[in-house]
C-alpha cells in the first residue's frame, strides 16, 4: 500500500457565498480516505503554495468544517493572481512543485473559475512532464456562470436567488409608495461581461405587471431613448417601475454606461456605477426614484443561499475528491441537468483542456425580443437553480460563522 | 348594545418589512371583535381616506390576512403627503369626517412615523371638538428609530439585522480578497438625520478586529483627514478595512457629503450617494474598493427580518385596536423595555399630544470618542431588537407573499 499523500486545496478568484461548501466537501471526503493523510490549505490560493503559506486544516474540529457550509466569503483567503506561462518562466512552476515535494502533496484541489481551470490545467501538465505523482482536479465556482460544460456554476444559484429576492422586496416597497413619491427603481447588480446575474432576477415575476420591468443586460446595446420610453411606459401602465441592471452594461459602441458619465469639475472621471447613471437620467424624465447597488452584498448573502446550489458546491467538492482517488487529473467536476421539472441534476466531469479559455455565454434565445425581459426558455433554465432554501444557524441575531483558527504548518523552505 | 361600526387604517411614510405584520394585528384583533365590523383599508395612506377609496380587507382570506406578517413593503399603499393645518385650511378635515361617517367609521389607526402621529393627533383632536365618535390610535412604525416615548420602532429592529447580517457577510468577502485585491469595502445604509441604521452594524463584530471597522454617522461631523488616517491604519493593521456609512453624514458646516461633491462638465451636480463620493476618496489613496448601496433592499428585506421587531410590529397593531376597543383616544402604543438580559418588552402607551415633533436622538454615549464606533452602552441597547429569525415560506425559491384582491368599497360621495 503506497504511503498516505497530503492534499492541497486552495479557493480563487471572486468569493461565493457557498464556496466554502466546496471546501467542506473537499475536506470531509478526503479525512473519509485512508489515501490522503491532511488537507493543506493555501491561504490565499496559489500564493499560498507558492509562499509555502499552508493551513494545516486538521487542526480544526469537525464542527468548525462542517459550519463552512453556513460560513460566506473564502475561508482561508483568496486571490486574483495568474501565474505565469510555464513555457516562458519555468520559475513559479519549479518553485510549487518544490513545495509540493516538501510537503507530501499528492492531491491538488484548485476552487475557481474560468482562469483557476486553466492554472489547474497547466500544473496537472507539469506534473506529467516532470513525472510527478500529482492528481490535480480543479473545482468549478463562479458568480457569473460562464463556466461551460456545466449546467450552472457553484455560486451562481445563490447570488440569484438574492437577487430575485430581494427584486421583489424592494418592488413591493416601490409599489407602495408610487402614489406620491418614489416611482421608478434601479438595483444595479454584477456581471460585466454576461447577464446571467440581471436575468435572474426575471424569477421574481409571476404576472407581466410584476417587477422587474425591465431587465438591462451587457449583451443587448444600451439604447437611451428606447430604455426612457420604456421607462415612461411602464409607468404610466402600472404607477411605477423596477429596473435590474447588470453592471456591464454597454452602448452600441462597447463602451460601458458607467464609464460614459463626464468627467467632474476638477477633471475626474465620474464616479462609476450603472445605477446612478441610470437614475439620473430618469431625474430628468421628471421621475422621483431611487437607486441600489448590491455588490458584494449578493455574493456574500449565505443567508438566502439557494439550497440547490449550496448542495452542487458541496457535491462538486466531494466529488473532486472522488475523482482524484480514482487516480484521475486534469478533470473537473460538471453538473448535468437530467430533468427540468422536477430538477434533477447529477454530477459528470470534463477535461480541464477544453475548459480553459471558454465562456459560457447567456444563448440568444432567453432574450425576449426587444431586449428587456427574459423569455420562457430562459426561466426554465434559471427557476430550478434558486430552489430551496438552507436555513443557518444564528448566534445573538447574526449568522454563526465558522471561525478556523487556520493554524500555518512548518516551512520546510526559504521564502520564495 | 351601541351599533357595530368600521374601523379604518392606514399606511403612511416610508415602508418597512413588517409595517404588514402591524396591518396583520389590527385586522386579526378587530375581526374578533364584537364592535368593530370591517377594517376599511386607505388606499396609499390618508389620501384613502380623502378620496374615498377605501378598501375591504373583510373581503380577503383569513390566511391572506394572516401572509401579511410576511410580506414587506405596504399593502395597501403608503403616502407622503401631510394635511393641511386645520386652523388655517379646515377643508381636508372636513372631507375625511364626511368619509367617516357616509363609511361609518368609528374607529381610526394610522401606522406611520411622526408626522403620523401628529396626523392622528390633530383628527383625534378635530373629533372630540366637532362631537364625532372616533377613537383614534397611532401605530408606531419608521425605519429610522426616531419615535420618542418607545423603546424602539417597529421597522428599526430588521432593517438593523439587515445591516449586521450584511455587514459580516460582506466584510468576510472582502477580508478573503484583500491580499491581492479589494482592501476597503464602503456600505452606504439610510438614516438622513439619525445614525441608529449605520450604528446596528456593529452588531456584526465581536472583536476588535473584526467589521466594521469605521461607522460614519450623521451626528459626527466628517473630517476628512482623520477618516483617511483611521483607513489606512486599518488596512495596515487587518490588512482590510469594512466601513459603514449612514446616507446623512455631513461635514462641520452640517453640509451632506453626498451634496459636496462638484458638477460634472456640464454643469449637473454630481450624482449623490455618500458611498461612491467616500469610494473615490479610498481610491485617492491607492486602495483597491467596492462600494454598495442598500437603499430599499434594507427595509424590504422582510426574509431576514428580526423576529423580536416582527414580533412588536403585530403586537403594536393588536394593542392599538384593544385601546381604541376600550374607549381610548389620542394614545399610541409604546414598547417597554422590562429587562435587557434577557430580553423582556412589554406594551404601554403615551399621550398623542406628546409624541408629535419629538425626535429622539442616538444618546451621546453610544458613540465612541473618536466618533468611529458604538460603545458597549450603545451594542447593549440595540442586541435584543435583532434578536429571532422569523423564516418565511418560499414558494417556487422565492418568498411566499400575500396577493391581496384589494377590492374598493363602494363610493357614496362627489370626488373630492
Amino acid at each position: 500500500m503506497a504511503a498516505k499523500k497530503n492534499a492541497f486545496y486552495a479557493q480563487s478568484g471572486g468569493v461565493t457565498s457557498v464556496i466554502n461548501a466546496s471546501a467542506c466537501g473537499v475536506i470531509e471526503t478526503a479525512n473519509k480516505s485512508y489515501k490522503i493523510n491532511k488537507v493543506l490549505a493555501g491561504k490565499n490560493g496559489i500564493l499560498g503554495a507558492l509562499n509555502e503559506e499552508l493551513i494545516d486544516t486538521s487542526r480544526e474540529s469537525k464542527s468548525t468544517i462542517a459550519k463552512l457550509k453556513q460560513t460566506p466569503g473564502g475561508a482561508f483567503g483568496s486571490c486574483r493572481f495568474k501565474l505565469q506561462d510555464p513555457i516562458k518562466q519555468k520559475k513559479e512552476y519549479e518553485r510549487l512543485f518544490e513545495v509540493f515535494e516538501a510537503h507530501n502533496i499528492g492531491f491538488f484541489f484548485y476552487n475557481g473559475g474560468g482562469d483557476s481551470q486553466d492554472t489547474t490545467f497547466k500544473i496537472s501538465e507539469m506534473a506529467k512532464k516532470l513525472n510527478f505523482p500529482l492528481q490535480c482536479i480543479g473545482i468549478p465556482k463562479t458568480v457569473d456562470n460562464d463556466l461551460p460544460f456545466t449546467d450552472c456554476s457553484p455560486g451562481f444559484g445563490s447570488v440569484a436567488k438574492y437577487v430575485a429576492t430581494s427584486t421583489l422586496e424592494a418592488g413591493l416597497d416601490v409599489k407602495s409608495m408610487s402614489e406620491t413619491s418614489t416611482k421608478v427603481f434601479v438595483l444595479e447588480v454584477m456581471g460585466r461581461h454576461a447577464g446571467w446575474i440581471a436575468a435572474s432576477s426575471c424569477l421574481a415575476s409571476n404576472e407581466m405587471e410584476d417587477p422587474p420591468h425591465i431587465i438591462l443586460l451587457p449583451e443587448v446595446a444600451f439604447e437611451k431613448n428606447k430604455f426612457k420610453a420604456a421607462v415612461k411606459n411602464t409607468v404610466k401602465r402600472y404607477g411605477y417601475c423596477v429596473i435590474v441592471a447588470s453592471e456591464g452594461v454597454r452602448d452600441k459602441k462597447g463602451k460601458f454606461l458607467a464609464d460614459a458619465g463626464s468627467v467632474d469639475a476638477f477633471g475626474h472621471k465620474q464616479l462609476g456605477g450603472v445605477a446612478p447613471f441610470l437614475a439620473e437620467m430618469i431625474t430628468k424624465l421628471g421621475l422621483k426614484n431611487h437607486w441600489a447597488v448590491a455588490d458584494y452584498l449578493q455574493r456574500s448573502a449565505r443567508h438566502i443561499a439557494s439550497k440547490t446550489d449550496l448542495d452542487q458546491a458541496y457535491a462538486v467538492g466531494k466529488y473532486a475528491v472522488q475523482l482524484a482517488l480514482a487516480g484521475k487529473t486534469g478533470l473537473m467536476p460538471t453538473i448535468r441537468r437530467v430533468s427540468e421539472n422536477p430538477y434533477k441534476w447529477t454530477l459528470s466531469e470534463v477535461s480541464l483542456k477544453n475548459v480553459a479559455n471558454v465562456e459560457k455565454k447567456m444563448p440568444a434565445a432567453y432574450i425576449s425580443k426587444d431586449g428587456f425581459k427574459i423569455t420562457n426558455v430562459g426561466r426554465r433554465y434559471l427557476r430550478p437553480l434558486i430552489q430551496g432554501e438552507s436555513t443557518i444557524k444564528y448566534h445573538h441575531g447574526i449568522p454563526d460563522i465558522a471561525r478556523l483558527k487556520n493554524i500555518p504548518v512548518q516551512k520546510q523552505l526559504r521564502s520564495f
